[in-house]
């Protein structure tokens, strides 16, 4: 309890919770970490694709990049119509349930689950290979960093939502700085030294040299298309923002996608320049920031930079996921343990899970930024698709001010990501994109059995309108004693202080000593009538067993209360010293109808 | 509880279990196999000593065996007196605390029971090598074949007494009559044929040549004496016979001595005779059968049988090691549940400690008798010593019929092992001998710990002669609701069928959600009142402990009784849909003085 305290805080009370909002420069910082952060392996994602068809397929990461580029344009101007739509936070499960219906819902839900899992374990991946490219002997320990990482970052989240605003926005402009300085310089230079030279494509490429073809390019896309994750956080947390919410959270769209399509472009611009290619142990962006910068302390301020704002992206799905659990948590398509807030108003079991599988994915794969990519986006455009074609039935049904315009809006939105879709899905399909559709699969499956239980529990716990609550019973009080004291004593003094025909059971397996109890009982007693039972199997909890059966026979309809003289030692160990008899006589009488087992505790000292 | 039935029977009455008495063939069968199959490895562990001096130095084999046979000689006859003296059972522990004290019993305590652990691990080594020499496509899985054997005794043992006897019975008579005819035959021939060439010894062992040294000669002694062990379980085990027992059990001593001189004796005479060396991958007793039967079917009838023997003899450190461990528990030197009696009237606890162990131990040397064999028989040595000694003791303080001469045999038995106790320890001191010492006194530590532990606790739950059962207290009944179902309604039930003030708290959450509830209070609360406690952390847990903690406040000296109406999933994994609220509460209630929690469980049926 210290060690969580320490770790999480105190507790806050409910009246804090609307001090918890956060301000635009904030919300920035927490929200668009996800979607900037991408520009450090999407550029190069992209050419790890068209190098496959050597050096000269490089020159399509332009085009490639300039799609990629219209897609942020589409998808920021449709995302600013669910914000004002939706300001209680438009996320696809919400659009997608009030539009579409459940299955497309539960379709989204899956898909976006598994993108904030796969969101952490890239984007930590990510900003591990950013500080390996800086510090090289680091990198044969990229998982355990990794690991670390995810540890650190599900603690600062278990602290609080606005702690972790606090302590994560200066990070973030600085990182955001730091790359826009690079991409400034660098763009600068690049037009001032035109005729800058390639530098030589790492050899061993021709080997498994593939033809440019159509398919080639759209893996490109497919693999850039990582660019735009994180576009849908904004829209997810609306709720979190000062009022006018809505306002200032499409405010804040329009800033985090102007400084993504900048970085993202620029980089895309300089590698093409530079001629810089993907190298195993060093990332491009590293390699444009020595080229810039040289080797200097700057170079590695755009490293840590670009690392933190790596943590950072991590770090959003910390506020998306446990959001989500908690909403579907509430529909009754996950543990309803997942609906209710935490010690510190935060959905700890959701961070705890999201930490539990971002680190089992990092394992896997052994924390490799490359083989995450291919599972990677192919969800979260699922779950794109699906809001914008919500939002286009939301505007037929509907109508509204202005509806046709926000029709054609939504609509391109709507078949510009579902054309991406299809593109990734049948590009990445074999590299891996399979498992995220079976696994989408599966997760429905959950959700469905997860709320057809809580419907059968709701309807064996229902009550009926026109009966009764019953009559009070009879209630037989058992006591089952091996022999007299202290911690007897005190059982049988809380088993005085209620009503219930009340008795101690003595099982009899020695007559001596069952002679001295009974001796004993006459003075300790406290007028409890003792009954012998005989224990022909020596077994003690048998013959308890046994007597309480009959009794129940006797009187089917009469409760049966157990209560038993526990002693407690002081220290946890010493419990193997002890017979765990209240433990086996639980487990005996947990499934006997209206039978309830009372412990009575008596705690030694030493 | 299928499964365990099914595998270790029904339960026993207490009149059946004189029945469980063993007949004099049937103890034979259980108690020598551990001193006969010795006979497997000891001649073999003497000649891996002796080779260290050279082939020459081999003949020392029949010296030392004269010198072994002496000391069963001394041990028969001196263990014959403790069974008359003590019919009880007469174990090394029984006797020194006796007649030498606490210290002395407790390291006879701990000397036996790491030699019952090793006794197993030993015999189930030498058993599967006893296997793997037959078959060598075996010899890889050794220790696989090792741990199935451990499991196959334990599961036996669980069953019962009689009828792992009467289980046993057949192959230790099968396998005694096997080794007798190959040692019969074997020393006919070479008796007809004295002249037979000695085979070649194994190469290499000159690197090695050791000069044949008196402390080589007492260390070939030392690993020969592991030929005795087990020679005092039948002096353990004395009540186990039918009436008349001591007789019974000195009759079965001597029969056991004489099959083990004779086998053993006779094995030395074959290998010295015939020059058989050990081999890693063949035992001894494995080449001898193939010189005097060939590789045909009776060959492979001595292995299997020699296999069976060692089989048995671990089954019977299954008898004793509970045995031992139920009177040291009774003595309050372990935990008391190792002296109560299991369902097959054995001592189930023991068994299953005992079988855990020596299955580690196999892990740890890797299935390898010589391994083993340095850390074996210093304990049995240490307590034939301290009863030996005891016994004298005994004699001079007690004197009565002809007690000289019991005085005598005991003492030249207390010397003799003590010398046999001397070499033992100090040739194979830093070959392990040291670990044996070392866990001795870990756990005398132990047993002390333990006895200081229940004293403790019979101090703070003795009864004062002079003081009255306490007069009854008021009882508040508190039954936490979060609101009306069939759940609630039934734990109100549960509480109105008892006395005490009851009261259902309801932590207020949600004003609406309060007001419904209140509202389906006054159809279905059964006249108990509804108290209302604000929350103002959300914490239902935290609001619901200052409630209480304020009763205890007012009245210190009630009792609070926590009614927990618990919905109990049909099916155990839907328990991580339910939240643990009665466990969390549990676990905040533990340590409160005088509040008793008590779970009423509402059953699912799906």
């Amino acid at each position: 309890m210290f060690v969580k305290r320490w770790l999480v805080g105190d507790p806050l009370k409910t009246a804090q919770a609307s001090h918890e909002r956060l301000s635009k420069t904030l919300a920035l910082a927490i929200f668009s970490s996800n979607a900037i952060s991408s520009v450090a392996y999407a550029t190069e994602e992209i050419l790890l694709v068209l190098i496959l068809a050597g050096t000269a397929a490089v020159a399509w990461s332009i085009p490639v990049s300039l799609a990629i580029l219209f897609l942020v344009l589409v998808l920021t101007i449709s995302y600013r119509q669910i914000i004002y739509e939706y300001p209680e936070g438009g996320g696809a499960y919400i659009v997608a349930r009030s539009n579409l219906g459940e299955l497309p819902a539960l379709i989204a839900a899956g898909a976006l689950m598994i993108d904030y899992v796969l969101t952490v374990a890239v984007s930590i991946a990510a900003g591990v290979a950013a500080l390996t490219s800086a510090i090289p002997i680091l990198f044969p320990h990229r998982e355990a960093l990794g690991l670390l990482s995810i540890l650190f970052i599900v603690v600062m989240n278990l602290r609080g939502v606005r702690e972790s605003g606090k302590f994560f926005a200066f990070p973030t402009y600085f990182a955001i700085g730091a790359l826009a300085l690079m991409v400034l310089l660098g763009t600068i230079q690049s037009f001032m030294n035109p005729g800058a030279m390639p530098i030589a494509p790492p050899t061993g490429t021709s080997d498994t040299m593939e033809g440019l073809t159509l398919f080639l390019i759209l893996r490109a896309f497919a693999a850039g298309c990582s660019a735009v994750t994180g576009m849908e956080v904004i829209s997810n947390g609306v709720t979190a923002f000062r009022a006018p919410e809505s306002r200032n959270a499409a405010t804040t769209m329009i800033w985090m996608s102007g400084i993504l399509a900048f970085l993202f472009m620029g980089i895309s611009w300089m590698a093409f320049h530079y001629g810089v290619l993907a190298k195993p142990d060093e990332t491009v962006v590293s390699q444009l920031a020595r080229l810039t910068f040289g080797s200097g302390i700057i170079y590695y301020t755009v490293q840590i930079g670009t690392m933190l704002l790596l943590v950072l992206a991590a770090n959003s799905a910390f506020a998306g996921f446990p959001h989500l659990s908690s909403i579907l948590a509430r529909d009754g398509f996950m543990p309803h343990q997942m609906a209710t807030f935490g010690d510190r108003l935060v959905f700890s079991n959701g961070i705890i899970i999201l930490g539990f599988f971002a680190s089992l994915l990092l394992v896997v794969f052994e924390g490799d930024t490359h083989a995450l990519i291919p599972l990677y986006a192919i969800g979260v455009f699922v779950s794109f698709t699906l809001s914008q074609a919500g939002m286009v039935r939301r505007w037929i049904i509907k109508k509204g001010l202005h509806w046709r315009g926000k029709l054609v809006v939504n609509g391109i939105g709507a078949v510009t990501t579902g054309i991406a879709t299809i593109i990734i899905a049948s590009t990445k399909f074999m590299h891996g994109a399979w498992i995220v559709f079976l696994l989408v699969a599966l997760l429905i499956v959950m959700f469905r059995g997860i709320r057809t239980h809580y419907k059968a529990v709701a309807e064996q716990v229902a009550l009926t309108r026109d009966a009764r609550p019953p009559r009070p019973r009879r209630n037989i009080v058992i006591i089952p004693i091996g022999g007299v004291n202290r911690s007897v004593v005190r059982a049988v003094d809380y088993a005085r202080s209620r009503g219930g025909e009340i008795r101690a059971i003595l099982v009899d397996v020695d007559k001596e000593e069952t002679a001295l109890v009974e001796i004993k009982w006459a003075q300790w007693g406290g007028g409890v009538p003792l009954i012998v039972v005989p224990s022909p199997y020596r077994s003690i909890l048998g013959s308890l067993l046994d007597y309480i059966e009959d009794q129940r026979q006797q009187d089917p309809d009469c409760w049966i209360t157990v209560v038993v003289p526990e002693i407690l030692p002081a220290r946890w160990w010493q419990n193997i010293l002890h017979n765990q008899r209240a433990l086996m006589l639980k487990a005996s009488l947990l499934f006997k109808d209206r039978v309830v087992l009372t412990d009575v505790p008596f705690h030694l000292t030493r």
